[in-house]
C-alpha cells in the first residue's frame, strides 16, 4: 500500500458547548494521516513554521506516517479559530492565518512519487495540479475541494476534477458546482467534470456514494454527543482512502466499504477535540462500530 | 385488518417547477387511505363541503376504503395553496381556507371502534383527543403533528403524545419538541412524553426510526425528477400503517419494514401532482422498489 496525502496542517483553537482547546493539532494532512495510519502507511506533504512541535505527531511516525515531505519552513504553522454552537451543523470562523501555509509550494519526494493511492486534501487547486504532475501514474486520485475554491478559481478546479477518479464534497458544494437544486441530479451531473464516482457528506444525515451509476447511503452514527466536529470530513477521508489503499480494489463493493469506515472512523473522531480519539482507538473498535454500522441499515 | 384514519380532505393548488394543478384531491386523510389502501381496507374519518365531487374518490372504495365517516356538510370544503420552488425542501403556503374543516368535530361511526390500527393525521391534537374516547382497545396508535400544534396546544399535544404508541414527526418539529439541537438526543427524548417509538423524517435525507432502544435508517429514494411533494409524509404514514395492519405485528423487524414501504410509496407519490401516481401503481412496483431499498445501503 503507498498512500499520499497533500494538504494542510495546522494549530487549531475550538471552541464548542463541550470545551475549548487552543493551538491543538488539526488541519487536512493531519487528520487524515491520523485515520488513514490506522489501515497501512501513509506518506504526508505539508508545511509547518518553525514554532511546530514535532514531538506531537510522534505517534503518526509510530504508525507508519512517513513524515519526509513535511517541510518545515521559517515563520509560524497555518492557524485556524472556529467556534461551534449546540446546532454543531453550523460553525463560525474566528481567525484564519495562512501564515507559511500562504506560501506552499507541494514538492513531492522522490520516493512519494510512485504513490498509487493519493488524496488531493482540500487545497488551491493550482497546487492540487502541481502535486499532479509530479505523481507517476496513480492508481486512484481522490480530491476534496470547498465553495471557497469552486466559486474563485473554477477553471483550476475543472482542470483536476478531469484528473481525479473520485470527487468528496458536501451537499451545498455539490449543488454550487452544478446550479442543480436536485442532490441526485447534483450528483450524477457532478460526473461530467470527469471524476468516476462522488461522495456527497451530508453531516448529521451521512454521506452517499455515485458510482457506475449505482447510489450507496451510508447514515451517520447515532452519536447523542458531538464534541468537536473539526476534521470530520478529512477524518472520513482517512478512513475510506485507507481501507481501500490496504485492499488495493477499487471496485463498488470495496468503495461502499470504504464509505462505512470513512463514516466509522469520522465518528470517532469527533466524540473528541481534534484527533485524540484516533490516537488510542483500536482496530477492534472500528470493527465493532462497523458491525453496528450493519444494523442500522438492514431490515 | 381494520385500520382508522382522521384528518383532512381538501382541495390543493399547487405549483411546483412542474407545473400546477388546481382544487386537485389532497389532505391528509385521502393521501394516507390511497396510500394504506394498497395494503387492505382503511376506514376515513373526515369532512368535506357541499361542493365536494365524491366521485373522484371512487378509486378509494374500489380498493376497500369505508367512507361512511367522510361528513358533508354544507359551505366549501378546506382549500389549501401551496408554491414549491427549484429546491423542494422549502415551500410556500398561499392560502389556507379551513372551510368546512373549522368546524370538523370527528365522529366516530360504530363500527370504525374497534379499529386496532389507528392514524391520528396531523390536526389539532383536541381533536385527536376526541377521537381516541371514541376508540376501543386499539392495538396501535400513531399521531402525526406539526410545529403550529407544538408551539400552540402544547399541554393538549402532550395529553394525546401519553397515549400515543408511535409518533411520526420531522426533524425540525423532534428538535422543537425537546429544545434540543442534537437530533440523536431529540429523537431518544421524546420517548420521555410516552410514545414506545419515534419516527423522524428528515425529507431528502430520509427517515429514522428509534424504537426499543435501536435506530434504524432508511434513506430517501433516489429521485431525479420531484413533481410534487405535498402529501410525501401522509404517504409515508399510509404505507407505513397499512403495511402494519396487513402484517399484523408491531415488532422491530416489523416496523423496520414498514419504515421501507412507507418511503418507497411517499417516492412514487412524489412523482406527479396530487396522488395520482397511487391511483395507477402496482403491488409489482412496489415490491421491486423496495428491493431496489435494500440494494441502497448493503455493503
Amino acid at each position: 500500500m503507498s498512500l499520499l496525502v497533500v494538504g494542510s496542517i495546522a494549530y487549531d483553537t475550538v471552541e464548542t458547548p463541550f470545551g475549548k482547546v487552543e493551538d491543538s493539532l488539526g488541519g487536512s494532512a493531519l487528520y487524515f494521516s491520523a485515520a488513514a495510519s490506522l489501515f497501512g502507511p501513509v506518506n504526508v506533504v505539508g508545511v509547518v513554521g518553525s514554532d511546530f512541535d514535532a514531538s506531537k505527531i510522534s505517534f503518526l511516525k509510530k504508525r507508519g506516517v512517513d513524515l519526509e515531505g513535511l517541510y518545515m519552513e521559517s515563520g509560524k504553522t497555518f492557524r485556524w479559530g472556529g467556534r461551534y454552537y449546540e446546532d454543531m451543523n453550523k460553525r463560525e470562523t474566528l481567525f484564519t492565518y495562512l501564515n507559511v501555509f500562504e506560501r506552499f509550494q507541494p514538492r513531492i519526494p522522490e520516493h512519494y512519487r510512485h504513490s498509487e493511492y493519493v488524496f488531493l486534501a482540500n487545497i488551491d487547486p493550482e497546487l492540487q495540479l502541481q502535486v499532479l504532475d509530479q505523481i507517476e501514474k496513480p492508481k486512484l486520485v481522490v480530491l476534496d475541494t470547498m465553495n471557497f475554491w469552486i466559486s474563485g478559481k473554477r477553471s483550476e478546479l475543472e482542470k483536476v476534477l478531469k484528473r481525479c477518479d473520485i470527487i468528496i464534497l458536501n451537499d451545498e458544494e455539490a449543488r454550487e458546482i452544478t446550479s442543480e437544486a436536485n442532490l441526485i441530479k447534483a450528483t450524477k451531473r457532478i460526473l461530467e467534470y470527469g471524476p468516476k464516482s462522488a461522495i456527497v457528506k451530508k453531516g448529521e444525515h451521512g454521506a452517499m456514494l455515485y458510482h457506475n451509476g449505482h447510489f450507496f447511503f451510508a447514515p451517520a452514527f447515532p452519536l447523542e454527543k458531538v464534541v468537536d466536529p473539526t476534521g470530520a470530513g478529512d477524518s472520513f477521508a482517512g478512513g475510506f482512502m485507507g481501507y481501500i489503499a490496504k485492499t488495493d480494489k477499487t471496485d463498488f463493493a470495496t468503495l461502499k466499504k470504504a464509505v462505512i469506515y470513512g463514516s466509522t472512523i469520522a465518528s470517532f473522531n469527533v466524540e473528541d477535540f481534534s484527533f485524540n480519539r484516533l490516537k488510542t482507538i483500536t482496530m477492534e473498535e472500528i470493527e465493532e462500530r462497523v458491525k453496528a454500522f450493519k444494523e442500522l441499515t438492514s431490515f
